[in-house]
């Protein structure tokens, strides 16, 4: 094996886990925290609730709503000039994705100064940043734990990837209780987005023995559990989509992504779609592209997914992939692309496709994939 | 499941990965290092090594080695003295548990100030540590990952376990490469150390999904590979051994151990013998008192060492017990007390297993032992 790197978060997990906040803060020296959160959060109370447990630590905040579904630069932008005017000292983000990459945006401009664009990629952030803490609302989407941040870039309308190990926060609080708060449609976004996670990263050229167990753990508990925490809403099911989202998370923060995450970053920067809403499109596709480059992984996968082995490892890889495509089908999401873009819209597929070739995450990809290789997977799942 | 924390250093693992000393030593801003090793390490040739890899750096450096196995409290207290005196900033380890407990018990004191046995027991450590590098040259001891650290009471004859999240080094580097000039008897030692901690972690009371997976892991590496590790010296086992210790070692620094670790600790403080050469004479008889606490468990390791399911879960526990006796048998360890310890010192085993029974490792124990338990098992292994 290569040399590898393994890094994570402290983690604290289970339900309840969120009153541990104000005591996490506290020893990472807070005084004045920064707090960024999004309107659903707010509605659903859970932000009156942080700032309760901040105020009984005596700890201060500042607020910084100004958070969207595909956070923008200009809102990080905006928000880290806040944080320099408030003299604030460690940054808690409480949300889903969209929140903890804001919050991460904001803490790079505020140590490290520039434009956020300037550090798109890998490894661009020099300085080291203010103390974070994320509170995770959502069981997938796994910035909480990664040294991933995902900002779009408006002018260019791409979603840019920010990979720097300084990005993992210093504390993750992972509190399924919160899960409970949200609607049917963003629990199964969320769960699709962890699935597509450790899948690629368990594909990925740069995988572990580490990050390996993290993803198989992770696609045994997503595909055994979505249905049922769907339907009953079950805290047991709930759960057990936090751990998922944990395990997959350590998984791709070390492990990096593939192709299907390059192609969805490139679409999604471009329509405005969330991963969630992508993934069932697109991942069942782009590992049929890669299955002659790992059969003996999807094999693996396919195990996990049908309880069984087939005659051979082909036969089981692709008996999984179809597994995946009717689990997908189960979840009464759309599978075509064109359900969620407008016919007009392919004029700008070729470009799309050559941005998702640039893209960090295809670098980890088990095989190459050039812009027409995209191309094709884009109109088989048209 | 309760709340559960999950916390482990940042890992940099990999042939050659002991490169990377002195670029990780400036990351934690080191000036002048404070190191830690013992006169194996220096015969080997690896102390001179990592002094050269901070040369080229650039870093100073200041050398304690006033090392044995199984530590003891005044080579602590010493070595705080020198690092105090000294100016040192960043302290790095090299070497198997010995070297790197003394360097830990070392920053406790140079932080927190008074006498190492003011820390005993679990979250006495207030003040952060100076920063820390762990280079294990071993497979299994695991406190280049854990939060603990252990240290002979040399008044009271004595173990004591110290438990606190600010033991986790900053930054672990495990280099299989080391490994090849490792004794025979070092590496079984080590590897059977690894075992013993993979098995109490994932019977213990705290154990959660993250730990789990860890523990199973390792079960099945050390298992499957230690007998080929030891008779071809492959560096393909060797760095699946060192694999195993990793993940043996998350498991256990955030799950800790039980009653057989407890045991260890008092019998090992009292005859001065290492972990390694007493698991395999109590690890089994333990596993056998608790069996009836958790026999699904059990089975879960019966599966990964017998590479089957037998009849029922409780078959498959005893049979997997079973296994573990013959796997150590083949190793032509001892497998009895009396082999390790004088006749004469029977005496002593009532006042052992009073102190075992306080060891903070018994409280995880998935059922409760008594000193009468201990004294029971060890008649078993007599």
């Amino acid at each position: 094996m290569e040399i590898t790197k393994f890094a994570v978060p402290e983690i604290i997990f289970g339900r309840g886990s969120l009153n541990y906040a104000g005591l996490c803060a506290r020893r990472l020296g807070a005084k004045k925290v920064f707090l960024v959160s999004d309107a659903g959060i707010e509605e659903a109370g859970w932000l009156q609730r942080l700032m309760n447990i901040l105020e009984k630590e005596g700890i201060e905040w500042v607020y910084y709503p100004g958070v969207t579904a595909n956070p923008r630069d200009f809102q990080v932008e905006q928000g880290a000039e806040l944080y320099r005017k408030n003299g604030t000292d460690v940054i808690i983000a409480i949300g889903g994705g969209s929140p903890i990459d804001t919050a991460k945006g904001i803490a790079i401009l505020a140590s490290n100064g520039g434009r956020i664009r300037d550090y798109e990629g890998a490894n661009k952030v020099q300085r080291a940043l203010p103390p974070m803490i994320c509170i995770t609302t959502t069981a997938g989407n796994g910035s909480d734990i990664s040294q991933f941040c995902i900002i779009t870039d408006v002018e260019r309308r791409v979603k840019m990837s920010i990979i720097t190990r300084t990005l993992i926060p210093n504390i993750s609080i992972v509190d399924p209780l919160i899960l409970r708060t949200k609607s049917k449609t963003l629990i199964i976004e969320s769960a699709v987005d962890a699935l597509a996670h450790a899948i690629e990263a368990y594909l990925s050229r740069i995988a572990s023995p580490f990050t390996e167990m993290h993803s198989l753990k992770a696609i045994e508990l997503i595909v055994g559990n979505l249905k049922d925490a769907v339907d009953t809403r079950s805290l047991d099911a709930l759960e057990q989509l936090s751990t998922a989202s944990v395990s997959a998370s350590m998984a791709f923060s070390n492990a990096s992504l593939g192709a299907e995450h390059a192609l969805a970053h490139s679409l999604g920067g471009h329509f405005d779609v969330s991963h969630g809403v992508l993934h069932p499109i697109l991942l069942t596709a782009v590992m049929r592209f890669n299955r002659k480059y790992a059969v003996q992984k999807m094999a693996d996968i396919g195990r996990i997914v049908l309880g069984e082995q087939l005659g051979s490892d082909l036969d089981t890889a692709q008996a999984g992939i179809e597994r995946l495509d009717q689990f997908f089908a189960g979840l009464e999401v759309s599978q075509r692309l064109r359900e969620v873009v407008e016919e007009e819209e392919w004029r700008y597929m070729e470009a799309i496709c050559k941005m998702a070739v640039r893209d960090a995450c295809n670098l980890t990809n088990p095989g190459p994939a050039t812009w027409r290789d995209f191309l094709k997977i884009c109109e088989e799942v048209w």
